[in-house]
């Protein structure tokens, strides 16, 4: 049986990840929800809720087996193994993006790096060289690429994009301002960095009222 | 009376926002939600539940007035007047954020640029001059700000957030990966780049199965 969870559960397991791995590297095996909710802002109620959709992890006053939930999060989320992706543009944010440490952490490889611009095709960022755009159909199935971040300007992204579902990409992280169009079997998840202002924003204009 | 809205309609008000906004400036003055949903892939009933929140704007068999929508989202978000905010942190991801184009749409408008490197104070990024980081508490009061971001390395941001709240910063966006400690009237975004990554593998995982 499929059970199918929530929105905003899913956008909570990462969270969970992140939290339930302190934990078991701190050697801790049993945590409550009430701990839980504490070290994530979040009711206990709620990671009560959350938690069941993903088993009997929970043991009435006493707690949650740790490492058990870890791993049933972590085969959730897809990172109980590794995956490699691709960076399309070497801006500044691409290179933020290269040189965050968060991939790499939770089993994300960069496994090959493309720009455009002359200037940039044989640069080394993060250990690996630029290599031209043009390339992304020849060698991005020879590395094997799941997925891909794109970090490129608009009017450049739409042909990134048919190059990288060319060469077997089916998930894409784009950070252009622009809808991608990408066949069924792809996924996008576009970034749009307004709304994280927009939602501060929002907070502000609720004050002042 | 004040109408609490729930937060995943919140999320999606600036996706609103953006499409009634060239809505708007195409002219077009009424719309329905069955066209709303197809621009913005969000089901027609949803649409029609979020929008309820925001008043009466719809007519039945005709649609939403657009110019009045637009009104009424804009003030909800706060983008009904211009907002000032400070970037402190001017590495590859400050800078991204400081020529992203999206901030200066809405409103926003980044009035100092402040780092802690002698070899980035002094630099003009998107023509400001940026400040040195210990001169955060005096300057932001002069420049009336009420909004920052922090893109500094995570053993710095508590130090700098301490400073913007000194000098009357009221809203926090921090990409920092480290929680900040502020007072209650202080509002932070934590942003996680890591995040969007998981929801993708989450797709791809589930499509493993």
């Amino acid at each position: 049986m499929v059970v199918q969870i929530p929105r905003p559960t899913i956008e909570r397991l990462p969270l969970y990840l992140r939290c339930l791995t302190r934990l078991a590297s701190s050697g801790v095996e049993v945590v409550s929800s009430e701990e839980l909710g504490n070290l994530l802002a979040i009711t206990s109620v709620q990671i009560r809720k959350d938690l069941a959709y993903f088993g009997e992890f929970g043991r009435r006053g006493v707690g949650y087996d740790v490492p058990a939930l870890l791993a049933q999060v972590s085969q959730i989320l897809g990172v109980n193994r590794s995956r490699k992706l691709v960076l399309v543009g070497v801006g500044h944010l691409g290179q933020a993006l290269a040189n965050y440490d968060g991939f790499r952490e939770h089993g994300f490889n960069i496994s090959a790096i493309f720009d455009a611009d002359p200037n940039k095709i044989g640069l080394t960022i993060v250990g690996q060289r630029v290599m031209p755009a043009h390339r992304i159909v020849e060698i991005v199935p020879q590395m094997g690429a799941e997925m891909a971040i794109i970090a490129v300007p608009a009017h450049a992204a739409q042909k990134v994009t048919d190059a990288l579902v060319q060469g077997g990409i089916k998930a894409i992280w784009n950070f252009a301002p622009v809808r991608l169009i990408v066949p069924d079997h792809v996924e996008v998840r576009q970034e749009n960095m307004i709304v994280g202002m927009l939602a501060l924003s929002y907070y502000l204009a609720q004050r002042e009222r």
